[in-house]
Parts: structure tokens; sequence; C-alpha cells
């Protein structure tokens, strides 16, 4: 979400691509500059032509996410942004939290071999150097296209045992696989899934809060990465 | 999915590109042939490199048609697979629908603006006159990335009248209105949503007999399309 992202923009001096790099009629807006001797590419997924908002969901983030890494063959992907947490697993509004594998909790297939396709697990770069100079928390993050949650969600990320809950990841992950691409994720907490608000409201009033938390990060954590080995990470 | 796509291959005299059009690591595997006046190509999705299964559901679905279009800039995409129909909507096994619309039943975001955006409604092509010719029944298709649904599935089909309930349509449109690209949809239905047996048993068991159907029509649709306009289907 560009509310997400602009933040990041500005801390790491990063610069629009214009002409656009990801060619239309794609709708990311992306961003570059260099930053401890890495290349820093940011994308923006862009907003929905109909009704202007930002395009959220698993659909939008697997096609995105093979563009970018078409355009800029990165070594690393980073999906950073916001989610929500479970309190069961020691979620806090404004824990940053980073992935030891991606789920999808709204993919059930009960057919043979596309159950295990609908769940579609990948195990992501867990960091836990960078978590231990960072302070970051880790945990599975669970994806599907809803804010909210069904109980048949519910079923699934607790049977993954999921610390996080969000919108996108799993697709990322699946898009990354492709390119053998590894895939760090980021998760900044904007409301506690196992809570008593609903996700819509604790969402809209921690956004900011959350996004400050993941942009103080953000540069640490480039700052951590570079020079460095996967296995170091 | 493979054992949908490859009677098609067969009954309209395609020929498998090689090298691949669409170029890797997507997976997808596309026929091309010439029939009736038109340049034909057919986009199988292609298998999930770890389960080996076809790549359902929306994330996939956009990511491909996107990259579908993208190789071959076609004049209009038709998404020809198999659904579920609702009775209370006229539909029986075999039936072939026409979509009016395409919806997302699984992208529940309870905030001003996105809830729209979630639902995504798409109008595509009904073409009413190839409906008539061929004996074809028209409704709302509504995707989701699950064989089942859960009670807020149904509710949100409900409120969209869904005729036919399956997984990419409405990714498949979603995509292809980035390039403006007019799509028909022609849904063969496998399974009774509103019935009374589970999905995964119904589909299994009437695949091949609504694949059968799907092949009888998907050439008389390509030849009651030539040389036609939009405005005449």
């Amino acid at each position: 979400m560009e509310a997400e992202a602009l933040p990041m923009v500005k801390s790491l001096n990063l610069v629009r691509d214009d002409p656009p790099v990801i060619a239309p009629p794609a709708p990311c807006i992306t961003y570059s500059g260099s930053d401890w001797g890495m290349k820093v590419h940011l994308v923006c997924f862009g907003k929905c032509k109909d009704t202007g908002m930002d395009t959220v969901g698993t659909a939008p983030a697997s096609l995105f996410t093979y563009l970018s890494i078409q355009a800029f063959s990165p070594d690393i992907v980073v999906s950073a942004w916001t989610a929500g947490g479970f309190k069961i697993k020691g979620g806090s509004i404004s824990d940053i939290f980073v992935a030891t594998a991606t789920v999808n909790h709204d993919r059930r297939i009960p057919i043979p071999g596309f159950q295990e396709y609908g769940v579609g697990k990948r195990v992501t770069i867990s960091a836990p150097n960078m978590r231990r100079e960072l302070g970051l928390k880790a945990g599975v993050v669970s994806s599907g296209n809803s804010l909210d949650y069904t109980k048949e969600d519910m079923a699934l990320m607790e049977q993954h045992e999921a610390a996080v809950k969000e919108m996108e990841a799993a697709a990322v992950a699946w898009s990354a696989s492709f390119f053998k691409c590894p895939l760090l994720c980021l998760k900044s907490i904007t409301d506690i899934v196992d809570g008593d608000k609903p996700a819509q409201e604790e969402f809209l009033e921690n956004l900011h809060k959350s996004a400050d938390a993941l942009q103080a990060i953000i540069p640490k954590a480039l700052q951590f990465m570079s020079g460095k080995k996967l296995s170091e990470l």
C-alpha cells in the first residue's frame, strides 16, 4: 500500500523510476537508489483504476512480484508491509515479525495433492542473526484475501501455527519461487487477530504507527544484509 | 487444468508452441492454430513444480492471463473451463454458462472503497446471440480460491446472484482489464453448489463429462465469433 511505501521511499532516499521499469499497463510504481553498497528497488503495486484503492490481495501480489523480479533480477526479495499478529504467538501492535514460512489459509481444495497445493507452504529466509541483532520476532505468515477471517480460515491458521496474518506473502513467495529468488518477509503488526477488536478498526487506528515501526527497521535490516551471505542473515 | 485443455487442443487441431511463446520460468504451455479465419491460441497454465498439481486459483490466473495477453495481444480472451453451478439459477451438470459479469466471493475487506475493490465486479461479454444459437445459459460467475465454500462465501455469492462458482474468472477479468481486452467466459458445470453432494465428489465424477461438453461447444463458439463484432456476439 502507498501509505506503507512512501515513508520508506523517503527514509531510503529513493528516486522514482521514470520512465517506468515495470512497463504499463501494470500500475506498479518503482523507486530506486543505492544504500550500503547495494542497489535497492522499492516496488509499490499501485492503485486499482476503478476504485482508486491499493491493489491488495494475492492475485495482484503474484502478478506484480513476477513482473518486479523480471524487471530487476534481484538477489533477494524483501516483502515488507503491515499485517495482523496473534497474541498467542507473542504478537503486539508495532512488533516486526520475520516469516519462517508462508502459507495460504483461504485455499481449501480437498482433493489429494490439491490440498497441499492450496496451502502452498514455502520456507522463507528466517534470518536468525538479523532477528537477534534488531530484536525481531519470528513465525509463520499466513495469507488470505480477506481482512477478516472465517472459522475455516482460523482452523487452517491454527493448523499451520500462524503468527502473522496478512493478504499477500504466500503469493509473493509463490512468484519468487519460479525465479528461485530468496524471500525475506518483514511484517509490522497493525492489529491483533485473536484480540477483541475487529481487524478493520485496529488496522486503521494503527496503520501509521505500524508503518513508522517498519520504516525504522528497514534501513537497519538492509544495512545488516549488506555484504552477507543468505546463511549469515 | 490439463484435463480440461487437452481435448480442446485435439478438437481444434492446435500445435504446441515450441520454443515457448510465454517465456520461462512461467510454466504455461501454449498451443496455436488457425480456425475459421482466426488465429487461436490455447494457454494451459501448467503444473505446480512442487506438488505436480494444476496451478488453479486466482493468484496463478492473474499472472498467467497477464503474461498470455502480453505474449499474444489477442482481440478477445475466452476463459473456458469447468465450474460449479447453482440449481436455483437453472444450472445442471454439463450445462454451459456464459458469464454476464465476474465477482470475487472470498475477498472481504470491510473498509470504505476496499469493499468494492474486493468484490471487483467486472462486466464481461455476455454474447446473447451466441447463447441463443448454441443453447447456452447466462449468469454471474463468482470466483474464490477454495473448491468448497464458507457461509461468508455463500452470502457474497447470493448477494451478487451468482449462477456459477469457480476459482479463476474474476482474476482473468482483472488482468484482461489492464489491456482493455474483452473477455468471454464459458463455464461447463461439473457440480451443483446448492445441491446435496460435496463439490469434490461431484467434481471428480463429472469432470470428463463436463470437459466433453465444453469440447463440443468451443469449436461452435469460435465459428460463431468468426468475422463478428463484439456487439454482434
